[in-house]
């Protein structure tokens, strides 16, 4: 199934094909028993190696060295994911998030001076954005910097414990510098928030005066990583370390910004930034595709119980129950695929266009904005959910490190909640459905929770989905019959009836909140007695615009019978998701009694006709079969059946 | 609220409370971040300390210098899941499963001989039952033990790689002997699963010739239990190791047993090891308690996010998507704590009548066997999933070690898997209630997988929960208004429906299989198709258990305000199921529409209200605060968040 790959492998086909080659990736992993302290300096090793082999290069600016290939860093930093997840993570700050927080947000002579340490790691960094009180809300930072124009150097304090920087890759062991985000004082007054890079330690490890820090010790997962926390004391840089690409203080003092508002500065900046998110999501796709590769395989080695009148046990595969573990889960990965890749696409488009100096519709950034934030919620959230099947579905086989799904299962926990919280993400993105995209920005004052009820234009409900189009499209091609609930048509107007449903009814249970007079408590309380509904609202837009890329996917790829089997694998995906929620159609008159029980057969009946695919859909995610590790899904369950089955009929 | 806490206590309050007292207990508990060797050494040490405070006596005979509490055993084992998991499950493995199987299956020669030092730690002891190659299906092991009469031995074998004893605790280190289940062959004739005891190691620890052990490494959790793999090649163990109460082997070889058909006896023996999965049920609640005091008492103290009009951030908790993340779960931890403390009392009732000698209807023993399977799989997915949600609600500081949470996720991940299959036990369940108790014991020849369609009576429908007597206990009492969703008596009839429902159509759907001349394939595939509506069924037989066994609960509790606040956790347990099933209610036409969505406003509605009660409802799992550990949920974050407030007002 060559031609599944390479439309699962999207525009960056030959990157993927390009480190699958890569000859040494399954060294790239560290044994899980390894205590942190040793896991650290491995990973550690790993990533120099990383380094040396030009790995970091992709995404920065070819001005120095880089290769200006903005998609491309995100593919690269993905398929680390099938080595070692604490690898990636340490890649991802180091490059990622310390390097790109510089690029992002630094001037061309920043870029310069910096740039190229961080590529080749002669300069180790941290990204110290969340403190131990602030996580998602990082507009409230405490940690400040004040700007003394006598010594022209800017002043940086940790007020009180919860304005620590905390959870900081690379802080505890191995970081240099950091990219601190502060509350930006100057000429006593406050600019909101800016990055400034501080020194940590000196050449030799030792960590320089006025700088505290203090270790985050053991994790559930991701142990390699020197997560720590950060606190500085009257630390003194230089006024030349604040990254000032959307703000910069004077010599004298004075504070200037191309953009005036604070809030859309702020924004703006977080904008720039929004790569690690979309890094993050990739991700989780990827730590997906690895679980179902071991558990499919293993699902079609492992043999249970015996079938009746005979002797020959069944392939576990073949039982409903466990293929209701696996293929919904698979065909979900599939459909976040596609939705990943059209997310790394916009990114790159924007971003690159940006980076040539051209300019980029607002709302268009928004766009992308809204969906890093929503696909990433999605895609982490999936990964929690099928990493766990695919544990089940490997029994106690599962729960051995060497079988690897603990592991990927404790790493990935995470993902859920940094990068922004899941929950906190999907209000952004219902924030951003409701008050639209023309509204006036400096409304976008914390991430979508509390305050937004309070000023938002809740009349203009902005665009959603491109579902509507891709339904009027759908309509076009062929007469759309509803009777069967395969047809791609009838799925998609459903999808897009509840999205509209949802959010037309969230718009008028929020517009109470808007009356003149209303008291603080009582805006509160109607936003809060919503809540729910608003992340049903967002998740209504979001299952819309993963089924959209779905079947832009499948335009794509060419081969008939690759084509037929991604359709099926594309119902599969639509009517589990519809099943999921049918409480909410059948609640809403969207569909009948009869209907609704002629989807859970149709889900059943997916299972069994994809049962035989199934192996060939999982190697289609193209993880080479040295990547994969666990004996289980290698070759040791097969070689076992078939040994106990030849002693059997040995004794006969 | 000790009200509370003493109706969640139940019958063995007094038990509870003793263990509560002890001083060391927070001691018991070993750092994440330690090795693997080294934290098999600290379980090992607090074993040791364990036994020889007499942890180990509450439940082995009296005769031995046991207590002969078995219910006691069962809440001494629950209790430690507050301190390690590793060391509560390594105390299982030695006095619950290897002495559990002395006890249950071996004569009072037996107990004499080896139960006291299985006791007191003496002769560390693995419980082998679990194959490589066969986990749930226990009936198929391929281990061997065959008598020889010249010399009045067992020769015990592993044929093959699959039929190694796998993830078998004490094995890779401490264990000097393995009860070991195997096919016993005597005179040529095979008769069936029986357990003998294996010397594994000598005095000091080396391992005994034709034994081969491996080391199972490191796993996702549980890293202080050293699990293993044990191989036996030719190994003779004499003739009084085998654990005879069930078959014997007389001198000459002449196999008896007082039960004829091997298939009874098989269940009659696994029947009297149930024991471990009512403990491991126990565990799950437990775990998912502790959680929840961790999460709740952080959602209390910490805050995000300003108010509108204000600078004030609110406290998390008192988000409503932060209130459906923590308490419907909080609800249903309380709702299986009572099913959990029925089945306990189940368990001892008739355990202890029948180690008195006594009588022991066989009825109620099925109807153990099946609940015990049942609220197994329930206790332990609900963990999964209550700690997964706590993790989240904690974001990152729920990611580091110290507060536990990931941990606890690791740790208890394979118990929905262990002491039987989740899956494998629902259909357990299901058949039971199929099959009906009184059928022909022989026919329960699998746990209820495939073959059992071929040989069921389908007709029998048998005795289901007791739902429809509860059901009209309360419509004797009151009225049962059924306009209000907090009717106990609408909630019960609702589910008892559903229950009646969904097994009346698997019958009918299972019933063609028992078609005569029906081939094999033909009938495997129509008990497959049916799979997931047979997991339904045995999901709403438990699910009105369980609601049955919270509405007995709150009945044993006196004091009037305590009851209120446990009627509307029951409200809030049986809402957030029917809302979380509202699919099927509303298919099957068992509730309109506006009632769907008055339900989903009640639970919204129910979790302000309990809101307030959040923190008395975790203080009243009464887990002494030194065992918490957590520093987010004592005191740790309350003071950085005073801390911070302070500072903000030093500001101003």
């Amino acid at each position: 199934m060559a031609a599944v790959r390479r439309t699962l492998d999207g525009r960056w086909h030959t990157l993927r094909d390009e480190i699958r080659s890569r000859e040494d990736f399954a060294e790239l992993r560290v044994d899980p028993a390894t205590g942190v302290e040793a896991y650290r300096a491995a990973v550690w090793d790993m990533l120099g190696r990383l380094a040396a082999d030009g790995h970091a290069v992709h995404g920065f600016p070819t001005a120095v060295g880089g290769r200006g290939d903005i998609g491309g860093s995100v593919v690269s930093f993905e398929m680390l994911a099938f080595a070692d997840l604490s690898l990636q993570v340490k890649s991802g700050v180091q490059w990622g998030l310390f390097g790109g927080a510089i690029q992002a947000l630094g001037n061309p002579e920043q870029h310069a001076r910096w740039l190229p340490a961080v590529m080749d790691l002669t300069l180790p960094g941290c990204f110290a954005m969340t403190e131990t009180g602030h996580g998602s809300d990082v507009q409230s930072v405490h940690t400040t910097a004040t700007y003394d124009p006598d010594t022209r150097e800017f002043v940086v304090d940790t007020p009180t414990e919860s304005a620590r920087k905390d959870y900081i890759g690379n802080a505890a062991r191995d970081g240099r510098m950091a990219a601190v985000f502060v509350q930006l004082y100057s000429k006593g007054e406050r600019h909101g928030v800016h990055a400034v890079l501080v020194p940590l330690r000196d050449d030799d490890g030792n960590v320089l005066p006025g700088v505290e820090i203090t270790d985050d010790g053991h994790k559930e997962g991701l142990n390699g990583v020197d997560n720590g926390r950060l606190a500085f004391h009257g630390v003194r840089v230089p006024r030349e370390n604040l990254l000032d690409r959307h703000g910069s203080v004077a010599e004298d003092g004075t504070y200037s910004s191309s953009i005036e508002s604070e809030n859309r500065r702020f924004f703006t900046m977080l904008g720039a930034l929004v790569r690690g998110r979309v890094s993050v999501s990739g991700s989780a796709v990827g730590a997906a595709s690895l679980a179902q590769t071991i558990a499919v395989r293993y699902g079609e080695a492992r043999r249970q119980f015996a079938a009746p009148g005979g002797d020959e046990e069944i392939t576990v595969l073949d039982y409903l129950a466990h293929q209701r573990k696996l293929l919904p889960g698979l065909a979900r990965t599939y459909a976040l695929r596609f939705a990943q890749n059209e997310l790394v696409e916009m990114l790159h488009d924007i971003q690159t266009t940006r980076e040539a100096g051209g300019d980029v519709d607002e709302k268009r950034q928004r766009e992308l904005e809204s969906r890093a934030a929503g696909t990433k919620a999605l895609t982490t959230w999936h990964a929690t959910a099928t990493i766990q099947a695919c544990r089940e579905a490997c029994g106690g086989q599962g729960y051995l490190s060497e079988n690897r799904l603990g592991q990927l299962r404790a790493d990935t926990d995470v993902f859920t909640t940094f990068e922004g919280d899941n929950t906190v993400l999907l209000q952004l993105v219902a924030k951003g459905l409701i008050s639209g995209y023309a509204d006036d920005f400096g409304n976008l004052d914390t991430l979508g929770t509390v305050r937004f009820v309070a000023d938002q234009v809740l009349d203009t409900v902005a665009e959603r989905t491109s579902l509507r189009q891709l339904a009027e499209r759908l309509r076009a091609v062929g007469p759309g019959g509803e009777d069967d609930v395969r047809e791609r048509s009838w799925q998609v107007k459903l999808l897009d009836d509840r999205e509209e449903h949802t959010l037309d009814g969230l718009v008028r249970r929020l517009r109470p909140a808007r009356d003149k007079g209303i008291s603080a408590e009582r805006q509160f309380a109607i936003f809060n007695s919503a809540q729910d509904h608003l992340l049903r609202a967002a998740r209504a837009h979001l299952d819309g615009l993963v089924l959209d890329a779905f079947v832009r996917g499948i335009d794509t790829c060419v081969d008939p019978s690759a084509r037929a089997l991604l359709e099926k694998v594309c119902d599969l995906y639509a009517l589990s998701l519809i099943e999921e929620d049918k409480g909410w159609f059948l609640e809403h008159g969207r569909i009948s009694a009869a209907r609704s029980k002629a989807i859970t057969a149709e889900v059943n009946r997916l299972c069994l006709e994809l049962r035989p695919h199934a192996r060939a859909l999982v190697d289609a995610f193209g993880i080479p079969e040295e990547w994969i590790g666990a004996p289980i899904a290698t070759g040791a369950e097969q070689r076992r059946q078939d040994e106990a089955r030849a002693h059997a009929a040995s004794l006969v």
